[in-house]
């Protein structure tokens, strides 16, 4: 069973990219496409989800992730709850599945979970009743895949097809659950080459059995490439045992103007930010003409959006058959 | 003179079941019927309150509670402002007063307040203008009275009339503000019998003054009861001398489902939440057939809402009447 | 150029005092009178601001400020997004310029920003996009012009003309922005006599050349006076070498009956909150007669309006005529 599709082929749950299929990726992208010009109407509101109440239920913090959905939500006219679970009843011993079940007794309508635990949002989807729907906003390492959608958004936006590019990921892929979902994405929505770059020491084992060239060098790794997606290298890596330092991983795999010369001429930068500068790439690359890394942050508001409306539709819907 | 009723018999705050009466208690529970039906609208607001501003005023974290109210003020369609004192003025010294005649300056209407002193919601209806209303969100052992009415609405939805009912509260009824506000309601409702079943250490001096029977033996408490209202035990108690420990407390006052079959056959179970799974009650009886536990959550949100709205509308006939 | 004037003479940024002009500081308490009496309606919103998006951006912790942005926000109709760096992203080593251009590319229409460094709000205003307004909440020892206004507005609703009045600021003249934000307003609006009061260590060398006249007695320093504003003592001056102790300092600035009988019988005086009572003034004098303490707390609502819808306003007119 296929927690995310029902059996309408509708969007249900938004959990991963995997599991999804390109006729969804792509109705996403259509609908994301509606969304984008409302942050730029004098009243940037549409009554989608009027008196829909959406919780933010984030148990790792992340201010800024939790910020496109809060704002995605309200332009959505929902009402949204922010609920930080470290400060509140996670101390008191409530399983989250208790939490779950409180939160629907109240009658909320849709949950954006970021958690720490890969499948977290999975196991929500699981154990929610018919009318409630699940997005997730990041679950350990597993995935992040509103952050893949606003990155195949902006692609498609600035590249039209994906069949003819060459796309070019890199970074620590290892622990990346940006890198997981942006791979399946490229995948099922068809890009012609998709690789990752990394160090071997942060490279998956079998990696390419995830459908990519895996490069240890930079340069031959974005050679030709029409668009290069860096990651944001977490601090704690590089302290740690896999990295020599922040000054090394710059030498070696940050973004110079020079390097991006190897890429297509037309290559377009993209960070899912808060980028490090100086580590992931300098900032004549970061602020430079090839960058969209602004963009992408639009686009976050205008793919959150999307998501959360068609869920919501799908799961009204739903309810209305069920009766 | 009585703070919580104004001169035209209206619920001016929200303070404490004592010093209510019964036909107040009985336009609450009618209230909170109409409101019971809004979360399943597909737009779950009314404009009842729209412009009013509420405060909630946490001087003690609770997450739980503020979210009850911050979503039943929301689909009243207020304006919300949480204020969590800890984190702010407090730490620059301000008083309690100050605090108060603050936010009346920025004209708000209501606030609801927690506080880990018993009496903080009296002081401050006492204190805040006419047109103000409070509403007490627990205070320290005193009172918890949205809580208890909650607790009352979901027995007169299971239950019906409250004559024919023996209510048996199960815990630390030492401690307890849900309890206390809970007997109160109980007997101006009418209940037939109420009795608290609790370890000697536990029980208050002179315990049946507050017009129940006490048990400490938890089968002959729980016999032929058509309601079970179990209270949580604080962590903090189980490490104190008044109890051996959570292991034991659950051998003793644990709810299981062999012990449930000593009260009635249809006997409703209730708890306030959170559950200490194992140590109140096992998982089977939590979430057995017999429990309503989350539906006293869903009706916490109509309750709210009935309260709130009461004590705003009869400050804003007072608010007329005065002019 | 000025940043918070654009070509057609209209408030773009409201940063500081200084800079703006007599004509716009009047505007300002004009328009904040149109919006003092939304708050006494049965409704207290209008519609204004509504689907814009503002921002409270606190790099140093503010509830009571942040409070009244979001109240004067809300009853504007704009939907609130607050963000405390100290807890996000500042972690993570995010720049304010980064920070800036992420809420812009999320379309944020206004940032109320609070910085603990001089300067901050000038920096965001001189980077922001055409169409984005900049609100200064408070940065370092520079300015609090929102709170300088509220002031103003206070004193015109209680004296009527400036021209005649005799105004003694009392206090940290020294480190307080707020002192330097009145002084600017109120010699721009043309007081008849503005006073500093404070010992030789809280005033700053040659003080005169802002236009006042410095005084290190209190009696001397409020003769006569027709407003008397002080300031707020920040505790963790009174633990440092310019001041002896809090008790000292009452015993010689501190405000009392007596003392105030120096200053015109009709004398008001104000302070901008929270007062450390028995520091600053005896509660005798912040509740008494001539305390206007609380009605600079619900101006503080009105001007903060009329600042932001002022500057929106503006930039909306921007982006039409850019077009």
């Amino acid at each position: 069973m296929n927690l995310q599709i029902d059996d309408q082929g509708r969007l249900r749950h938004f959990l991963s990219v995997d599991g999804l299929n390109r006729d969804i990726l792509v109705d996403i992208l259509d609908a994301a496409e509606s969304f984008a010009g409302v942050p730029e109407q004098t009243v940037k509101k549409v009554p989608l989800l009027r008196g829909k109440t959406i919780v933010n239920l984030f148990f790792e913090a992340s201010t800024r992730t939790r910020t496109t959905f809060e704002l995605a939500a309200k332009r959505l006219s929902a009402d949204v709850l922010n609920i930080n679970i470290n400060a509140s009843s996670a101390v008191k011993g409530e399983t989250l599945l208790d939490t779950l079940r409180n939160l629907e007794a109240m009658h909320c309508d849709m949950f954006v979970v970021r958690h720490a635990d890969s499948g977290a949002a999975h196991f929500m989807a699981a154990h929610v009743q018919p009318h409630v729907a699940v997005i997730n906003a990041g679950d350990g390492r597993h995935a992040h895949p509103t952050q893949a959608m606003l990155d195949m958004f902006t692609i498609r936006r600035q590249k039209g097809d994906f069949g003819p590019l060459c796309v070019a990921i890199v970074g620590d892929i290892l622990h990346s659950r940006v890198a997981r979902s942006q791979i399946q994405a490229l995948n099922m929505l068809g890009a012609g080459e998709v690789r990752v770059v990394a160090p071997r020491t942060l490279l998956p084992l079998e990696v390419e059995s995830l459908g990519v060239r895996a490069f240890t060098d930079l340069k031959q790794g974005i050679h030709d490439a029409d668009v290069i997606m860096m990651l944001r290298l977490q601090r704690e890596r590089m302290q740690g045992a896999l990295l020599p330092s922040a000054h090394e991983y710059f030498y070696r795999y940050g973004l110079t103007e020079k390097r991006l010369s190897h890429a297509k001429d037309d290559a377009i930068v993209m960070h899912p930010g808060p980028i490090n500068r100086g580590v992931e790439m300098d900032s004549q690359v970061a602020d430079g003409p090839r960058s969209v890394i602004l963009q992408q942050v639009s686009h976050g508001i205008a793919v959150r959006m999307a998501v959360m409306s068609m869920a919501m539709r799908s799961r009204e819907a739903a309810a209305r058959e069920a009766t």
